[in-house]
């Protein structure tokens, strides 16, 4: 997994980060944040926070406490255990776009479908780059609702040897998820080691509804991984004001860890975060301009601060119909603040159009190329007396050239970054190869990924088990 | 001009830097720079630097003694005076593509034209984020080339009130740059003060030629701005490591701004940057990829310790062809490390593709909008207990939304970013708006702007001594 060696851009002052502090203390404890699930209720009030209703009002050192007992770092533990991650500290783990309902396939948009699903499986193991599918990787408008998740995350078990993810939008697909893990890895190391990971989300502004505490207790209880995640759109779900958003996502995903700490105390939790804003003229969502980038600078340093590994909100996020110039800008620019800001995690890496409703195709190349050079970027230069090549200086000397020193010879393979999409062709070569921009070339990219895709092995006994845990869940849920 | 509060994004370490700074030292004693023109040689002769044929072999510490003399900060004046720049410190002053021979309209592309030149000024003057059109602004290919100059310059006086740049490619055109300040303002308001800025190339490597010292040179007697700038594409005009190039980069910069010094102490120097690579398949230029963002933060990182005005080598570089996502990515990445880094003169910020051969209208747009989001992104956000919005939290509720609460109705209309040109669309009304990518909508915005043009006010005795001022030298410069 990559390791961010370089420096963090750090934004704010102590004085406003201690201003943000107070912020989300005032939060929990003046206004208090709903839980929706009795149990979770039952759970804090035992632990001596005050109930009025659905509402629980928290002492903020209480939280801060139980906070602290989530691990700084941890192990994410994939199938494979070349392909398990470290999570927290420097690493960052990526995963491509989420819960898209639809697919961009050139002009063609559509239905997400299981054959999508398991193509764009086959991509995240095929691309070095991405750790986990993340889930859903895509929706699948084609199977039936009720068992969905275990088709998936059975693709996940068989197609794809990266960390696993956990189907955390409901109740039973997380069981399921810690079900198919048991299954395969037996119940003692699941109960060790994590495993799976889940998104749960907050219902924001300052809810935490039953569906999403139902997975967030069966994660805690299986100590696997929980990514508390409030998603706030300003002007929606949150005040107008990027340190009032930023304050009330700390308040919810703090509470959040704090359950999942007093439930299972070392749980590994990662902070998410969601901050963007809504277009106050159209009221669409809005990525990838300068209230979503100063979110996730402000969000990383919030985590840093509270030692807790942090998930930036997403990759390359646009509010871009297509893999345009738009997309292209307010995906870096999201992107290159998740690196700048220290990400952990970095859901939606790959493939985001349409504030999210589309998993482009094209998409996921122009992010990949995107990846791979803020990867390379983000790698810390040797400075030192060799790498000043003096010598090569010596030997092209005043007015020469570089083409052929003993320097450049020993180098040119790998000395720069080498482009698989972005081109470096000149007017001439480009027009006789079809006057193509960058969207047009990507189709024959990614197809040639999955052309080059092939199957992990997966042990006959798990997969044995794997099977029958997926047909006897099936025949329960379709009761 | 803008003033960039946000921190910057320091890279290397103190140590780093020393290594840096032997480095320069080193190839400005040992291997020595090549001084193209005689009166340069015996001017650094005569300062006590050791010549061997061209080759002048610096004192490092009398280059640095030199260099300390150039102001940290100065003023560029406009004709307008509302329209003058501070140039330093944390202010930073923008100008479009300058140079390109080609310019791209859609999917025609054809050489540049006078006609072209007008539109562009016209654009510079109307697009407030702009300081000075820099030169030249696009090639004319329709005017005779003796005199173009003239005819270029001039139109900058005419049709624009912005900082003026000089024709600084050729010693004639730096004359005329100058002559037509003292025709306008007087002799001794531009003895006394900097009119004019001219970017001077050092032919690397390591060589400053007989016409480029001929531009210094009277820049410096006249007491204008220079930008001296190695133009350095790693493979060819410099060794393939990126430490390497830096260093070449401030021997370049360093010594001929050591020059500008020993001929006029205290003349306005900028130390000008432009490190990329070439890619070693194709053997073209590449921009916008790691190689050109480590350039940048570090080439900022030298300026800053050497307390000098820095220019970054570009706005929004790229080798696309066209106005894609690849020009996007690599646009906006060069823009942003410049932002990070501080840059003081931003050349080349609207309209490049295709490495600088060609400026796009289209391209514009989406550099506009890129740099619009980056000026919104680097002004510093206000936390304090006002900004976290309590009340509106409070009258929000849990689960409830911000659409309506007081804090949002005050705020509505200025608390986010307005794209001009980028879309928040949902598909429905993308599709019934004729499905249009953003360079697709572009036309419409350039144009508008153009419509929105109104020519500045210039007194007529100053109009009548340019015009005369050109008319003699046109005719001077055709006999």
């Amino acid at each position: 997994v990559f390791e961010n060696r370089m420096p963090r851009y750090e934004v704010l002052s102590e004085d406003a980060m201690a201003v943000l502090d107070a912020g989300w203390r005032r939060l929990v404890s003046e206004l208090g944040v709903r839980f929706g699930d009795p149990e979770a209720r039952e759970i804090l009030r035992q632990a001596g926070q005050t109930i009025e209703d659905d509402i629980v009002h928290f002492d903020p050192d209480w939280v801060a406490e139980q906070v602290a007992k989530a691990p700084s770092e941890f192990e994410l533990r994939a199938p494979n255990p070349a392909r398990s991650v470290r999570v927290g500290g420097a690493h960052m783990m990526f995963c491509p776009t989420n819960s898209a309902p639809f697919v961009r396939e050139g002009s063609q948009r559509r239905e997400g479908t299981f054959a999508d699903y398991e193509q764009m499986v086959k991509l995240t193991q095929v691309i070095p780059e991405l750790d986990s599918t993340g889930y859903p990787i895509v929706e699948c408008s084609d199977l039936p609702l009720e068992t969905r998740h275990l088709d998936t995350q059975l693709m996940c078990h068989t197609h794809c040897d990266k960390v696993l993810p956990a189907a955390a939008f409901h109740e039973i697909g997380t069981i399921d998820a810690i079900g198919l893990a048991r299954a395969r890895f037996g119940e003692a190391a699941v109960d060790e080691h994590a495993y799976v990971w889940g998104v749960v989300n907050a219902n924001s502004p300052l809810t935490w509804d039953d569906r999403m505490l139902g997975s967030l207790k069966h994660l805690a209880r299986a100590n696997q991984c929980v990514v508390t995640t409030p998603f706030i759109l300003m002007g929606a779900m949150g005040p107008v004001s990027i340190p009032a958003a930023v304050a009330q996502q700390t308040a919810e995903a703090l509470t959040g860890i704090a359950l999942v700490q007093t439930i299972r105390p070392g749980c590994p939790c990662i902070l998410g975060s969601f901050v963007s804003h809504t277009d106050m003229q159209s009221g669409s969502p809005g990525f990838g301009g300068p209230e979503s980038s100063l979110g996730l600078l402000i969000s990383g340093q919030v985590a840093r601060r509270l030692k807790l590994p942090w998930r930036a909100g997403g990759g390359a996020l646009t509010s871009s119909q297509v893999p345009d110039a738009q997309a292209a800008v307010e995906g870096f620019n999201t992107m290159a603040c998740s690196f700048l800001a220290g990400a952990n995690l970095q859901l939606h890496t790959l493939g985001w159009l349409e504030s999210g409703l589309v998993t482009s195709y094209e998409k996921w190349m122009v992010d990949l190329e995107m990846l791979r050079i803020l990867l390379d970027q983000f790698t810390p230069l040797e400075i030192d007396e060799a790498s000043l090549a003096f010598d090569a200086h010596a030997e092209a000397g005043h007015g020469g050239h570089h083409f052929g020193t003993a320097h450049t010879l020993e180098r040119f393979r790998e000395c720069f970054y080498r482009p698989h999409l972005f081109s470096t062709e000149n007017f001439d070569r480009w027009t006789r190869n079809g006057s193509l921009d960058a969207a047009a070339r990507a189709p024959g990219r990614w197809k040639a990924l999955v052309e080059a895709y092939e199957q992990p092995a997966i042990d006959d006994d798990a997969l044995g088990r794997l099977n029958e845990y997926v047909e006897r869940r099936k025949q329960e849920l379709s009761a």
